[in-house]
């Protein structure tokens, strides 16, 4: 599909049909999310994808989104809350390894990764590192959007009981932002066919010849 | 193009050629930014698209990513440094204006977004909007992709001289991110060549059944 019929086409579901998501489909949005670009190529998030309805049902407690359960998935997308040197470290031996080259050819770009992040509070780096995340969700949302998927993106929810239920305090990440994935209700979801309203175009963008 | 294919080819590109990208193309880009999904649909920031080679000579000054000038464009993400009640007035009046409906029938929708951004400080609001603008990023960097443009998202700035010389204190702006868009220096950029690093899958992504 393209693009913009694509962006035209999605919204933010509201009520969900009870159809899953095949793995085949499942997987080339994953697949999206997995290629997403981010600062230094660092993705200092994780994402969690959540089809077990257990887990999703204790989750939905802490969100007045009921898409928690009523989609076919969930993902979770959940930042670093601090950038370590040791992180850092795991990147950079990463990049060494799968571009086959000695780990000194990558002093200058260390430094700067260095420079960059590690001068700056862990409250700085987690608000760096949830962008990242969002840049991630924009992936997604295209991603479905492109499958004749529909999505929600959810910022209504208690971070801290998510955290807390999906053990991430353990792993050092924090929950930024959800997104359910599904099938649309047909018959049942006026926002389907609602206007999308968006600032004029001019509003939004200034062009400077 | 496929996404993923879009996704694959794409990279943060270091060297541009002196090609100019065509209106046309440059439209649809913009085009893709405008429908791009946020929080309420609220959109809060405004994008600078740049060709104007005399100010982004200036702009250059205050980074060290030499494709803000050598790129054909440079596009702005700038977020609201506020959220004020004016401004969700405003929002609310365009909706209403758009979907040829009572202001009176978005009450409920009013007080989410009351409840939701009035309660939070400037700070948190900024973070949020700047969040918006990521998302932005990631729909602008797809945009560009599908189209074989190519781009850098770029963080290595100076914001507050950005907001001084782009005026954007007057406007209640402040510069979060950029993305430089053209066409690759097909000779002169090795990392054009180079492999795309990504961490493994199953590091990156849990999939929980």
């Amino acid at each position: 599909m393209d693009l913009l019929d694509a962006l035209q086409w999605r919204y933010a579901a509201k009520k969900y049909s009870e159809k899953k998501i095949p793995d085949e489909i499942l997987n080339r949005i994953i697949s999206s999310i997995h290629l997403s670009a981010s600062s230094f190529g660092m993705q200092p998030y994780r994402i969690f994808v959540i089809e077990n309805q257990q887990l999703r049902k204790e989750l939905s407690v802490f969100s007045f989104n009921p898409q928690i359960i009523e989609a076919s998935h969930l993902i979770v997308f959940a930042a670093y809350n601090s950038i370590t040197q040791k992180r850092i470290q795991e990147y950079l031996e990463l990049i060494a390894t799968e571009r086959d080259i000695p780990l000194q050819n990558l002093a200058e770009f260390k430094e700067k990764v260095l420079d960059g992040l590690l001068l700056k509070s862990d409250e700085e780096n987690f608000n760096w590192a949830a962008k990242q995340a969002y840049l991630a969700l924009g992936t997604a949302l295209i991603a479905a959007a492109t499958e004749k998927i529909d999505a929600t993106p959810m910022e209504g929810f208690n971070a801290e009981n998510f955290d807390d239920l999906l053990g991430f305090k353990e792993k050092g990440l924090r929950t930024v932002v959800l997104m359910s994935v599904g099938y649309r209700s047909e018959n049942d979801d006026s926002y389907s066919k609602t206007k999308k309203v968006r600032w004029h175009r001019d509003e939004l963008v200034t062009v400077l010849k």
